[in-house]
């Protein structure tokens, strides 16, 4: 079973503390919402998805805090509260998403029961993470028929049950696949500079039973040119019109790789990662992280001072690099011809 | 000016302890062969030009010593020190080649003059060392012809100054370009695990005065894609007599990025490098390195207790994907067809 990244309970959360992976595994309960707001802003939960969860129930926790008020007044507390939940990840546009959802039940709830009132909160941020597990589990259903018993998949950055409230997106496919009693193994890119491949997706496959391997990044030409991997599996974070798809850093690498090996190339995401509004990964700019994320580690400078670092935080690969989309509607082609 | 890994004075030679790089540039003299194999175990000094020279140095240091001996009885410890030597790194075919050339000219003298025989021995180190550098300076010299002013580099690894007696390989290509007056940038892979290319190739160039950037490995993708790489220029552990390369893991991924993008992929090496033995990648196997690398980081683990790692040292490059070898006798063209 894979490991959940949040779990409610009654009236708090607990979330799984994911700056402490790989080495330990610990949940924090949280019954207060700015507790939560800490815990998104230190990016113990990390991942669209799951941050968007995460922002609805603390606000529905903030709703059922013990404060001597109605439920109009606590309407206009909430609006506040809102804002400050949402300012915890002002770029992550799932956690607006779901904490707006969640204040517009409150808005549109028109009694006088404070108890109802946070109930309905409540449900809400529940409804938000039963749709998250879902979408999860028919990328699952959907991506598990492409995977054979046997086949190895390579995988990159972390698109798993730790970036989501359910199985994970890319990850959802080979945890689907493994329920189906095939027998598969996986190859995790380590994915510079964060590591999110070594401390979340080698761990989460671990957890789950899955027989991972981890390597650099850059040994995945040498696995393809071997004959080792059956095909790619990945997340993305926007796909244009097109079918252009920004991702981690790294990705297109893969992509020219798999489609100079004839690996298939499979890209996982729910329906609402394709942007209607962005024609092609030309339009997408490339955003730079800081330098510091490279040139340093564990407090051990390992470059030298005052050099110049490019820092991608992702990379277009074009829509001629993907075999097919992997979404919770089905699988899409894509326009990679071979 | 390039650094230099290893400069000799009058009896002692001055190494670099590349160990303290990127952080100081330590010259560490040595007066005491045993000391100069200790240095070549700690990796104070590595790549197998730079160790072979070092090596022969150490012998001619250990012939030195003040021993009260003939000529006779110096030569028989000669011969004890010298396998002592080889066996600071058993592997590095450069270190037992040099030394045993060293060795060579010991045996091969007649007279009992015991300055004189130390000096002979002095004088063949410095011959191997002033080979390697007019090897350097040859690469350096053909390889420039291929590069035009405001030409971008990308590189793998360090194929530089730190790891031969002279200008490097890949390198030497880059520095005279540089003294020619072109106007290059170039960009350095960090070169995971073990980061040469943060560590040496961009503090060597930071040193030389050439605009270099630092960037993972998995960005020279987009860096292709976004058109600012004019050619990929790195060295070679190892060519096939089909001309197979042999090099630090990730090389393949650059060739096969910059086959699919057109741009020339160029493979820096004296001509020793080719070896007639063997007559394609196939028939190199692909050495393991220890997971320790992967999984740890300045002595924290970022990777899951218990996970498996594949840690290629190396991988093959086919010669399909090789525009041209700089080598010492000058360019010669590869397999690619583009």
């Amino acid at each position: 079973m894979y490991p959940r990244a949040l779990i409610p309970l009654e009236k708090t959360v607990k979330i799984l503390d994911q700056t402490r992976l790989p080495g330990e595994m610990i949940y924090n309960e949280y019954d207060d919402y700015r507790d939560i707001i800490v815990s998104i802003k230190k990016l113990e939960i990390r991942g669209a998805p799951a941050i968007g969860i995460a922002g609805a129930y603390a606000l529905a926790i903030a709703a059922h805090a013990d404060v001597d008020t109605d439920v109009e007044h606590l309407k206009r507390i909430l609006t506040d509260v809102a804002t400050e939940i949402k300012n915890a990840r002002p770029t992550a546009v799932n956690l607006a998403w779901a904490v707006d959802r969640t204040l517009n039940v409150a808005h549109a709830y028109g009694g006088d029961d404070k108890n109802e009132f946070c109930g309905h909160l409540w449900d809400e941020a529940t409804a938000i993470l039963k749709e998250d597990e879902e979408l999860c589990a028919a990328m699952g259903r959907y991506g598990a028929e492409l995977i054979k018993d046997g086949d190895t998949i390579l995988t990159h950055c972390n698109a798993g049950a730790l970036a989501t409230g359910g199985m994970g997106t890319a990850l959802a496919v080979i945890y689907a696949a493994h329920e189906q009693g095939k027998k598969i193994k996986v190859y995790a890119d380590e994915t510079r500079p964060l590591l999110q491949g070594a401390r979340l997706t080698a761990w989460e496959l671990q957890q789950a039973g899955i027989d991972v391997t981890l390597n650099v990044d850059s040994a995945s030409g040498i696995l393809m040119r071997q004959g080792r991997i059956s095909c790619v599996i990945l997340g993305a974070d926007r796909i244009a019109k097109n079918g252009d798809v920004a991702n981690k850093i790294g990705t297109f690498n893969v992509a020219v790789l798999a489609r100079a090996h004839g690996v298939p190339f499979y890209v996982a995401a729910p329906y609402s990662t394709f942007d209607q509004n962005v024609n092609s990964g030309d339009d997408i700019p490339i955003e730079e992280r800081s330098a510091d994320e490279i040139v340093n580690w564990g407090g051990i400078r390992t470059a030298p001072e005052g050099i110049k670092v490019y820092a991608p935080a992702f990379d277009i690969t074009p829509h001629d690099y993907v075999t097919a989309y992997i979404t919770d509607k089905g699988v899409k082609p894509g326009g990679r011809e071979d």
